[in-house]
């Protein structure tokens, strides 16, 4: 069977973390002369492992450039890689156990928004995230490169339904929030236990049925003009009122 | 005199809040025939505050993408402009009366970043932002939309020297705290009164004898193998934190 041939992760954080997650089929290895030193350390790391990694294939500039999109930031990485196994949402719940804090995004498709909230949930210690199968974008190319990583460290879970997704959440206990301008103070909020967070688009919000699943609505404490942030900003700030 | 010609402001919330800005200059609006009923109301908002602003110019979609970047998410609207008056320090301290948060930004250029961080500390009522004279990036295009009219609300001052500003803020009273992993955890830090937040640039921090100056350093209370965040997201909560 042919598999895909072009390097879909670059960037050293996202090539490093792939590298050492032993859930990730590594097809080849494209580094730059330059690189190879920086990246020394992940290849011994990755053998003191025993991971079934490819040998270095050593290209120039101009080789990497001419397979990776235009003006990918690739730091002189870069890997080709079947994408992990798909999860559902009952897949993420069985690995969540105890307190757990999972985060759903309702259209939020933006890769360098996407790769920011993962990278976010993965630093506050989130036990996934749960997307939409249809609006979902590829965990690849700049959105991996945004996570830094983090696209090899937090438990992705597709949905076909949102609102089935709150659903079996709720049946094993998760408490569901939603953020939104109309909600609730954030302060108000006794955070802990089984918790899930819904972010939605920045035009549109968290779309009504979905919303209508939820346990709260939260808002974040803002004012004066601008009301609102950035969606990765605003994850970022709900993740750390939850977590901590 | 002969004034920039080209748009540097485009997308609606940028070009609003330029337009009902009276401290802005306006020269010109070029805006699409199918742009302009969604901005009647700021232009009737405009009138009622009687600013001096000139008649639109209807542009057709590809005479607006001649005058503007590649890839501007332009929204049928852009402004030529010219920039606000600079501030100094001293400027930011007499307008930042009482209880305020100033932002100090150590060599953070990229413009998503500095854009979606003028967007929060808006929304959190931050009273200011410092960034070097040296490496400040120009407050117009991709920022200036990131913000999302931020660059309008927000008073951003220029330093020459960021240590010596932080000098000036701490003579004014300001509590000057620095984001730093090696610092003492968010949540043990009593936020309130006057405080100025400085943060570094994600790959190096603050630089050293900026950081010397702070009164304390924080950190993020993040865990696992991904530590850190974006900067963007790092300052959405530190600005949270410290404000609430």
């Amino acid at each position: 069977m042919k598999q895909q041939q072009k390097p879909t992760l670059y960037g050293f954080h996202a090539v490093r973390a792939a590298w050492l997650n032993p859930r990730r089929h590594v097809q080849s290895l494209w580094i730059t002369q330059e690189a190879l030193k920086g990246f020394e350390e992940t290849l011994q790391e990755g053998a003191r492992r025993n991971l079934k990694r490819p040998k270095p294939t050593i290209v120039d500039k101009r080789q990497m450039e001419k397979m990776l999109p235009q003006g990918a930031v690739h730091q002189g990485v870069a890997l080709v890689v079947d994408n992990l196994p798909e999860m559902d949402v009952q897949d993420l719940i069985i690995q969540a156990a105890g307190d757990a804090l999972i985060l759903i995004l309702d259209q939020v498709t933006d890769p360098h928004n996407v790769g920011a909230i993962i990278r976010s949930a993965s630093a506050f210690g989130a036990a996934g995230l749960i997307m939409q199968k249809k609006h979902a974008p590829e965990l690849t190319g700049v959105l991996a490169k945004t996570a830094c990583g983090g696209v090899d460290h937090l438990p992705v879970a597709l949905a076909t339904n949102l609102s089935r997704a709150i659903e079996e959440l709720q049946e094993n206990g998760f408490f569901v929030a939603g953020l939104d301008e109309r909600g609730d103070p954030l302060s108000s909020y006794k955070a802990g236990g089984r918790q899930a967070l819904v972010l939605g688009s920045e035009g549109e919000g968290i779309r009504r049925l979905v919303k209508e699943h939820c346990d709260v609505l939260l808002r974040l404490p803002t004012q004066g003009e601008i009301q609102s942030l950035n969606v990765s900003n605003a994850a970022a700030v709900a993740l750390y009122a939850l977590r901590s």
